[in-house]
């Protein structure tokens, strides 16, 4: 019973690092769609979205059912639980890619990314992309060091952020409102994915040692 | 045994009632704080948000040592992955009443909220109080019918979303883009806000009928 436990909770990490790839592809996308007004590419980021949902819903009931047919205790029990934390979450960094394609497709043809703004979106798309990526290292190997680094990464991501907001309101800010609250809502989606990306590494942290990672 | 685990459960519903009324003061001290720029006001917000994610972790504990002492099964088991969530959602509305008491405090002594959207402001205060109150309904009773009303309670709020969203990019717009930032990222708080009631009360609404609640 054990090892088909063991069995089953290897295929749980499986399908979170399915999730991951598919997020991971989402959020690169949706950056490229948003600089370059590609609506092909938001929309199929917007219609990929299901499948994360999908794969979340189908692992969330095997989890489940696997807690009622297993009964474990103690840290197998702590695992599920934080299994059915990390599904949740790798959902919702999913949601706020596709907010970000929903956006790129509100403004089509038009861009909805102001030249001046450009670098520090890629940046922040490129920052989102790395952290998924390191994430899905801890999820994979339980891997307690690279889980801090995540938290570390998600710092530079709320400089990125501050930067840009910084930019909005500065003088020199020569567009629309509309952009500016399009560009506000991008970089908070961006800062939400990362934060979302912190949570699950400091679950793995806790969930190996018992304690709470330090803030880094 | 059973006895003594129904009582638990009842002592978890008490707890996210406990939350609810917390969270509830929350946002409602939160929108005074950004009408009036009151920052005692904010400052006890943003204090007291630490009461409510301490009850979350107690609960959260107790609630994954009630799933290993007593090893349920189907339903019951269901109801606990349930409150897990629920609290989870509890304790994210608290951070998001937080955001808002946060936003006042930064504009502090000036109003963070401009005159012309003053009532638009105070109008999503009121539906966000609105909404938690009904959901504590659904919570406390597994009122079902009142699950459904909390949907359409969001439509509400999606509602004011896009009207308070569409003042700021109206030709009429005299304000600063800060101040546009700034009332487009409360809005979206209390948007947020307002979503993570429905999710407390589709839950409610899927534990007790075994099915997913109907869209509004």
């Amino acid at each position: 019973m054990r090892d088909l436990f063991h069995e089953e909770l290897e295929s749980i990490t499986a399908d979170h690092l399915k999730m991951a790839t598919l997020i991971r592809d989402a959020i690169d996308s949706a950056t490229k769609a948003i600089l370059n007004a590609d609506l092909q590419l938001a929309e199929r980021v917007i219609a990929d979205d299901l499948k994360i949902d999908e794969i979340q819903h189908a692992l969330d009931e095997r989890t489940i059912s696997l807690m009622a047919r297993q009964q474990p205790v103690a840290s197998d029990l702590r695992r599920l639980v934080s299994s059915l934390r990390i599904s949740a979450d790798l959902e919702r960094m999913g949601d706020l890619a596709h907010h970000i394609a929903k956006l790129a497709r509100m403004r089509f043809p038009n861009k909805a990314v102001p030249t001046e703004l450009e670098t520090i979106i890629a940046e922040m798309g490129s920052a989102a992309t790395r952290i998924v990526e390191k994430m899905a290292v801890v999820v994979e190997f339980n891997d307690v060091s690279r889980a801090l680094e995540v938290d570390k990464d998600d710092d530079e991501m709320d400089d990125l952020q501050r930067k840009l907001i910084g930019t909005l309101l500065s003088d020199d800010w020569n567009n629309s409102v509309e952009v500016a609250v399009d560009m506000a809502f991008a970089s908070r989606y961006y800062e939400r994915f990362s934060d979302h990306a912190v949570s699950i590494a400091q679950r793995v942290y806790y969930t190996e040692t018992g304690e709470f990672a330090p803030k880094a």
